[in-house]
């Protein structure tokens, strides 16, 4: 007649549930709790670390060879199934490493069982994500190698190209367009070896360090570890599987090459403001308008400016993940690799784009040069002239220039188009010789110390940057 | 003969891009532009949005109501399509808000490009972004409020059932669970009063914005504002366009939020634990282990607790992404949508399971007692008894409790196992009215002042809360 | 002979703990566990507690009126001797609570050892914060409204003033100053909101929650809020000690606001360059060169632009520390202070150097104008009078649009200074009366509708605005 | 009369800018302009890098050898008053650099006018930085040293000692404190790495590229660099002055090892409770109640714990101030000493009190080995057994062990105290020596396995850490 107060809780609960979760929590715990979604994206790395895990456990006389192969060659067929998108991912079945177990085991039969001994997975997850990342940190040394080509041959192109060096954004000295793109050539050079030594401190093997104590079987590490090119078997069993370091610093080291790729990115989108005009973007990375076929929209500058903010997010996220854990494992280290995907998948997408817009560049050589004469930019030349050639102090000759920039700004003209008399009435002992330093090209070429913006000191930095890239 | 230069060129910069990226800059730029990816998820807030624009076109003489009509019936069409999933998502064309107008004229023709009319993308965009934001903000109220509903019941359950009390989690004083649960409500409480004013502060209308300078065309914002339940248009175009408050907004509750889950889950975790052994986990939301059956591992409240590094990286994600961007709308901001999106379906899916764990949540009350009985946790309640009763001053009543605690710790006893004489020998005017403060349930029931753990103030508090909750 | 094994290791021990800490784990702890060095500045605030604590108990008959009127005379005593600088400040005294009391103690004796009845050191820090952070948020409002004050003033005098509206930081169509200034006003209206509804929420007495779990004294807790302005007691005791949501509720809202800061600084700085040249920066907010005597850096913009990463760190320092922490007071939250005080001090001193730059806009209308003529930002102008007067639809308006800018470009001209009938090639049935939008001052005076850029509605839109800041 | 409209203006600004800044914008702007008040922590630098640069400035011939001695005097004076206290800070002169200079402009005259010849703020600003980073990198990696120093002699002390290892904070296996406590040796140990890395990549010197654009004197930078131990001369003079990546990667490395600091101090904090009594707390880093006088609380762990915030804000506040900005020099730089002076006073101060914590260590060996011994831990030494005694497959262990533990738990006893006729039950195979790894000590004896917990193992760890450490 009516219904039974557990028929109405029931009800309550669906609709408690919401529509996402009508099934109730067993829906909400898969949903949560499942993580095949994101780690299949190391079955590469897992099936890697079985192969050399079956192989060990046969040389140890721990499983026999007869498993040994057979677990190998079903590995092999399970990643062409995967490879060839015949695997069905269940959430219920959890992750990435139960489904390559079951699925071995349909193939194998008992073999597969075996494959477990002396590993869990805790240790598994430790050693796949390791691979994964050092892969990645690899392919990244890559990207970034292919990038500083790209500034290395147009800083050549342009070693002699003038432009003004801005402080405060203020127009301060003239520097060449080769000597700035250099700079952002000495920042990537600096992610690189970030990069390399993350890879060099996490090249480590967890894997044998089972779910958390380590193991009683008579174990290689050293076998497991060199057979996928780690340098060692991590040295304790409960950092091993607690450890995340890796994945920080890999995060750390985007973070900060990201702020780099900001700082590009945003000088791109200045340069090629209308006021400034100092470049043409390239068809290939800006967006157009129908409206007005002339406007190019510096799209992808844009987007590879704001993904900094990507970076940080991701970062943040596993630092505040981390904190405060006690050892050894726990499932909030689950939450590790989403951020890191997310972050390594944009970074590549934003050195590609990088790349592109440095090789695309069309530099504005005249609006740039005249740019860097405006605003009285060589009258720190004009000053080192008077300390050096005349022997005045540095801070007089601060003085003295100041007296003559004010002159030449009464008269609306440049330091270089002043008549010497005017000079010498502010300074007596000024000689023609000082017009050698007051054009924005005798400026560039005069600051030869090393790391100065002269081109031949751009086109010495080129060739030694060109030898560390070989 | 040989290759040309050309063919070269073309060759190495295919090899340049690297696997992913072998097609070239078009790929890349593609990749790094398109939105369609994530911004398909608004696919009905912005057919609401061209609905609501399309009636006010018409109603302001700008369109023909039969342009109208065939606009509004076309929508409804698309509408079902993508819910369908008969919609194809191309990259090449970018956005949702492209795939619907191309949609929509290939369905109703010459009047689908009428709709575009005093509108540009970056104030359609900004409306989508807003609507659904807007409905997630209450339907995340709805779910905390479940939540909410979870705590009261089990606080009412519990109004008497005595634990410890912890400060630096060491046992302080006994509480009620009941008490305990009921902060988490407050908690929740505020939090919901975040969402909500993040809902009035950005419910107004930025649709007729256009690209950023407001339009000449006689439109009524105010109709369109109307339509979509918005309180009002937004006031200046410019700010419309550019402005992502609400998001930042949004992920600064969730985040909050998310601090309160991390807490209530850590103590889930612990109390867990069997040292404390405070409850047992459910099923529901733990897992096992196949080889100690008796385990129970926490792992729905070790995600939520993880989570909030997602919320906070989110937020820290769009914050850097606004950082310094002059108006009005720049490409940067396309990295608004994919922070929020996830962030709010985590949350999502942490209240849901916070509930479950909360419905399900099975109290062990005698480990809770016996620990609440430990460490001389009522020797306040015996101080405040000689400041009431024997009127000492705070300070020296203090002194007298240290004594006597001392003294029942040399005796291996709790407080109310010492003799009455015991205490005299410290504190001559003690009576044996004493003992009625000595008892975790005495204690905890004293603590009658407003917004103590008494369990007649937890039931008071359960049935305001419940009137709330209405 | 020898030194004995005891002095060695003493030696040892010191060696270890290095200059800094060479005496030793008294000294470590003696400087990581005292707050005395920060929470000094909270000594109004907690002598205002502990008046209205006295009173309090004294009404309530738990201290007697003269106990009630010696407290509160010593109290104000103590308070005029650390405002003339006489307390002196001991770390071995960890905190201004103890300071406080233990000085009213030496000045009014017994009285005082009975203050301390019914409250504990937690709830009384949970009061002073919310009261210092009270004080602040009322404070920062009335800075956030002179500066749009500051704001409002300068959009009136430029309601006309023309400039380039930007999408992309390329030039899209023009707007008018005022109206750019008036999506300042917007945001900062937004923020004072956020700061209102932050102190709202926050306006509730923790005291006499005492140290987590409430009082068995009989205490009026509605006496105590209602003296120092509290809407309410806080309605749960462990909530109130172990919350901190007001400051991180506070520090989101200044990060938001940060976010606005950055992007007005932002521009200040890029339209202080010389190639924008759109403004001439003020003496009182910018730094000159002795060599360079024209020469002015913006260096307060750019300090604006910078400290919002010292609010997002502080934000992020507060969520990270409250991650996890189990109910009910940890000493971790002793860590909430300095990031809150950091911040509130950058925070007000950024509004007052930006109130300061926006007083001294000095905005260089002509160079402005210019900027906002070229790039044809009047195209959508014409596509819309296409569409209005010659109904053709948006997207063929664009196309004719389009193909008028391309020809305007070969012939190195400006929309208005094209002959009509070179037009009438492309579109016959354009006449004349199309140049009462081409150029940017009919462009800007035709975006009328609500929200537009009009100077109509920027002085409709002041006018509102003043009325709101009265 | 009446006041003029002049003097009304000032009223207004006055009371516009209120108590703080009534001075008006001069002191607004000198508070947010002057770094004099954090800067001049690095005076020392400062004058290092002054007597480097006189010397080099001399052997280059640029100024005379007469010159370059009255300097380094002077500079010997300078610092020699500053180290006195007698330097008088004066806002209005800015920076540590023009308190030096001008204050050796009053001791040696015009000689110090030429010092400035070929430098400027900018590369000094950021020679002194680097030098006070390096140095404290090498005084931080002394400091983790001494913290590793203190975790291996406990961990020597308790190789044996047996303690519950946690997975989810629930009992999984045995293992030894030692082996717990080497595992933290290895994060400091990938700590001091990180740090040595950073040292190693930033220990390049960039004095001498001047402004931005480096110098057209002839000097030699090699000299300069090596006076002051940096491997090399910064190569690019543009990248010099506007790079901050050593103080980002010091704050990233800062922010992982406080990480580590968390999680070991979240276990000091949970191993004190009573639940668990695994230690009792130093009296040196706790703090006591005068009510209950047995009581500590952790206030130094709970701080220690609470200070990785304070750093992840840190390395927030500079990611995000770093943050699209422009080459070169941008004053927002100047944002960049206090979050890193903060954060490596804190982690310094974090450093010495988990020393001392670790120092005290008090374990309670007998609570450990009990809490080792419940939950069935040695279930999978069982399994082990099953598979490597009896040859069964790991999974089919795993179920015969459940049933086993199924078997005990009806029981309520432990396995080793199991009969053995009722596991032969369950498996007949199953002989007497199954005994031999059902206790805990066996169990970690057992894991000898590279890496696992077993004492022999931990003894060993220990000595190669010992060497390490030498």
């Amino acid at each position: 007649m009516s219904e039974s107060k557990d028929t109405i809780d029931k009800k309550n609960a669906n609709s408690m549930w919401g529509g996402r979760f009508s099934e109730g929590p067993g829906a909400v715990m898969q949903e949560i709790n499942a993580s095949i979604g994101f780690d299949q994206k190391m079955f590469r790395e897992d099936i890697w670390g079985s192969r050399a895990h079956a192989a060990m456990l046969a040389a140890c006389d721990i499983i026999s060879a007869g498993d040994r192969d057979a677990i190998i060659e079903g590995l092999g067929q399970v990643e062409a199934e995967i490879e060839r998108g015949e695997m069905t991912w269940d959430p219920a079945m959890e992750d990435i490493h139960m489904h390559i177990e079951a699925r071995l085991r349909e193939i194998v039969g008992g073999a597969a069982a075996r494959l477990h001994t002396a590993r869990s997975r805790n240790d598994q997850v430790a050693t796949d994500f390791r691979l994964w990342c050092r892969g990645k940190l690899d392919a990244l040394d890559g990207s970034l190698k292919i990038l500083q080509g790209a500034l290395i041959s147009q800083a050549e192109k342009h070693a002699v190209t003038v432009m003004p060096g801005f402080t405060h954004l203020q127009t301060a000295q003239p520097v060449t367009l080769g000597h700035h793109l250099m700079a952002y050539y000495e920042m990537f050079h600096r992610d690189r070896g970030r990069l390399a030594d993350c890879r060099a401190r996490m090249n480590e093997c967890p894997l044998g360090s089972a779910a958390l104590a380590g193991t009683s079987f008579p174990i290689d590490r050293h076998m497991t570890a060199s057979a996928m090119f780690f340098d060692r078997p991590t040295a304790n069993s409960l950092d091993a599987v607690s450890d995340r370091d890796f994945a920080l610093e890999f995060l750390s080291a985007i973070s900060i090459a990201g702020i780099h790729l900001s700082r590009i990115a945003d000088e791109i989108v200045l340069w090629a403001t209308t006021p400034f005009g100092f470049l043409t973007l390239s068809d290939k990375f800006s967006t157009g308008s129908s409206i007005m076929p002339q406007k190019r929209n510096p799209d992808a500058a844009e987007l590879v400016r704001a993904k900094v903010g990507r970076f940080v997010g991701a970062l943040n996220s596993l630092l505040m993940t981390m904190k405060g854990l006690p050892l050894a494992y726990s499932k909030d280290m689950q939450e590790d690799k989403e951020p890191v995907f997310a972050a390594v998948h944009d970074f590549e997408l934003c050195l590609a784009a990088m790349t592109g817009m440095i090789d695309d560049l069309k530099p504005n050589a005249e609006a740039m040069k005249a740019a860097a004469g405006g605003g009285y930019s060589t009258a720190t030349d004009l000053a080192d002239w008077l300390v050096r050639v005349l022997g005045m102090a540095f801070r007089d000759a601060h003085h003295v220039t100041g007296e003559i920039v004010k002159l030449a700004e009464e008269g609306g003209v440049q330091l270089q188009d002043l008549a010497l008399a005017d000079m010498q009435k502010i300074e007596p002992r000024i000689t023609d010789l000082v017009f050698s330093v007051l054009s924005v090209d005798a400026s560039v070429a005069s600051r030869t110390a090393f790391g100065g913006t002269a081109p031949d000191n751009v086109k010495a930095a080129v060739a030694v940057a060109k030898e560390n890239l070989q």
